[in-house]
């Protein structure tokens, strides 16, 4: 029934793609909402599997409860959606390239004409109106060009549905926490005083594309974060060329990405002998990590994570005034985090077995830093379960 | 007068950046806006220096008249903004960790908030409506918090700034150039029938971080593009493990990067014997990238240099259905864009000495693709400069 012209390698059984279709639609309907513009790459891709580097311009994907969902974007895209979608040829629509970067009109001008043609100019229309890359223009042109409409917002519906993660989804995390961990034995391996990060940063990108046993790596949402010393204070510093210097700590933040799933994964380095202050902060840190852990059982909630990894850290005198992760899965740059939960004391969510976190209790002080953390799954009974295998602790090269 | 707690390496002089400041102002001021608030990371990294992969929570620079910017983002960015802004340290603004990712609240709330005690309450405010990570939902949440102010749209009025770069920006440019024919040379070696995509892949990153020359490499703003065969017909596929294979052409778009400054450059690698209509695409192509090189003239039109492409490529029977070309420089994900000038036949835009752009006329056909590209430089008097110096054609191994 659904034509393709192309091969196609997708990644997910239909069967995954139908459940995934089966939640959205639910939470549609449960929002009163007939039809959704899902605008988040990331959400374009659990939803159809497309893939590709096209979310600088402006494109979509159309749900509907009744038919199969619509690609929409720019015309030379429909090449890559015809190649990645597990949709029939003829849901893939383009629209002409003048559209792009042009003041003197918009792409959602042409979205809107498909609506309209279909019937759903007065419709119920969910967009996710703080998701990437709905921009404030893309939301006040579709409103002009469809008067008639109610556009909802749809702010993260479809992260939501994201959030439990299938079999199949957590064998990829699994392989990207493979990929990772051998970042993380290659930094082990190579960071020495005198040697320059950009040349560390070189083999872990090597390291990350090559990946693990036959299994290929994808680029990861976010570049490695390293700041070192003083730097490592601020969380979302990248890297230069200057050497790394003995006594220094720096961090690594990192993660594999297999076929767009992240398993992201931090370790802190120091070279030489560790002051004191970043020795008792490390046990700290590790006791709350571990307390962290045991939280994270199926039944408690985000902030019995949070409140748990905060009582050793306070009696260490350390106050974090940031939240201690957020779930993770399938993404495309500019974040790896799913953007629903938060753990940090106010949010109440109840954890459900399959549900993936980075419990990332970075800590940023005035002129310090340090990460060490740990990518998650809630289980059935017990404990989390860590997808990396490595110690967890301030490694130390004298 | 200016007090700094941290050391900072700034990658301009102060001169450069009160340049930058000005030509800003002098725009706000024909727009009528009183303050200019920017989100795009590359506008805030262009105007301030600020650097770091926090661009997927809400952030931005606040522009005034009479005072210094302002740098506004999540308390635990602020560590990154001390380390990297040329603005003193009272010019760095924080938010609580609360407003990130939470429906409750918005973080717009916050700058509102600061807005509203500087007396800009009622100001006419400019926004990036339709530049990155300028939420619909962050615009209708600043629009609520200050329901006296005016906001205007001033979308690409910091980028259009950016298009004529001062002599310190094409020397960082120059130093991208370096890496990226560093890269296509290592391509030209490692690309044989067999060889994985993604091993491939993995040195080309490995050498776009390590540099030329002591100049260490930064991140480009896009991963490697590089498509083979009929998948060369959609150009923002990435890669996999599967192995190059003879008989197929690969497009290789890429760009090193020196201190966010882009220099992307593609070339088309074909394994084995290439079919005619391969080799005459590559004849047509090169003829019309030459013509366009010499139109690509200071005083002479965008839309010249897309004329001047598309006749040898329409004799050869080829029609392009998109822009051939956009202006490059500094710039973080998704886009090495600056998203003002297209080269197409619409854009009448005068051509002005020390513009660049990525002369970009990608072949993408139904079911074949081919690309070679040249980054370049408008110059006083004669043909446009190209950033690469590498051969202009398809590459062919047998």
């Amino acid at each position: 029934m659904r034509q393709h012209r192309f091969n196609k390698s997708i990644p997910f059984s239909q069967a995954e793609y139908d459940r995934r279709l089966a939640l959205t639609r639910a939470a549609m309907d449960k929002a009163g909402i007939e039809v959704l513009f899902v605008t988040d790459p990331s959400n374009m891709a659990w939803l159809t599997g497309y893939d590709g580097w096209s979310f600088y311009v402006h494109q979509g994907v159309l749900v509907f409860h009744e038919a199969d969902p619509i690609w929409w974007g720019r015309n030379q895209d429909t090449n890559g959606a015809l190649r990645t979608v597990w949709m029939g040829d003829d849901r893939v629509f383009g629209y002409v390239d003048t559209y792009v970067q042009n003041p003197a009109k918009h792409p959602m001008q042409d979205l809107a004409g498909h609506l309209a043609a279909m019937g759903h100019d007065k419709a119920r229309i969910g967009t996710e109106q703080d998701n990437y890359y709905y921009s404030a223009k893309a939301h006040l042109s579709l409103m002009a060009a469809l008067p008639g409409a109610t556009l909802i917002d749809a702010t993260a519906l479809v992260n939501w549905q994201r959030g439990i993660k299938s079999g199949e989804e957590i064998a990829f995390i699994r392989k990207a926490a493979r990929i990772s961990e051998k970042i993380v034995d290659g930094l082990l391996e190579r960071v020495e005083p005198g040697v320059p990060k950009n040349a560390v940063v070189a083999e872990i990108q090597r390291d990350a594309i090559l990946g693990v046993d036959g299994d290929w790596g994808d680029y990861a949402a976010i570049v490695p974060l390293l700041p070192s010393g003083s730097d490592a204070a601020a969380p979302h510093l990248t890297w230069d060329g200057r050497p790394f210097a003995k006594g220094e700590a720096t961090f690594f933040e990192i993660s594999g990405c297999y076929r767009r799933y992240h398993a992201p994964f931090s370790r802190t380095i120091f070279l030489g002998d560790p002051p004191a202050t970043l020795v008792k902060a490390e046990a700290a840190l590790v006791e709350g990590l571990e307390a962290g852990l045991k939280a994270a059982r199926a039944g408690n909630r985000a902030c019995d994570i949070a409140n748990a990894l905060a009582a050793p850290l306070e009696r260490a005198g350390i106050e974090r005034g940031a939240r201690c992760g957020y779930p993770i899965g399938l993404s495309y740059p500019p974040d790896w985090g799913e953007r629903t939960i938060s753990l940090r004391a106010e949010d109440q969510t109840v954890l459900q077995p399959g549900m993936t976190f980075h419990f990332m209790p970075g800590l940023w002080m005035t002129d310090w830093g340090m990460e060490i953390t740990e990518s998650i799954l809630i289980t059935e009974n017990g404990d989390a379960e860590c997808f990396c295998d490595r110690p967890r602790k301030m490694f130390v090269k004298t």
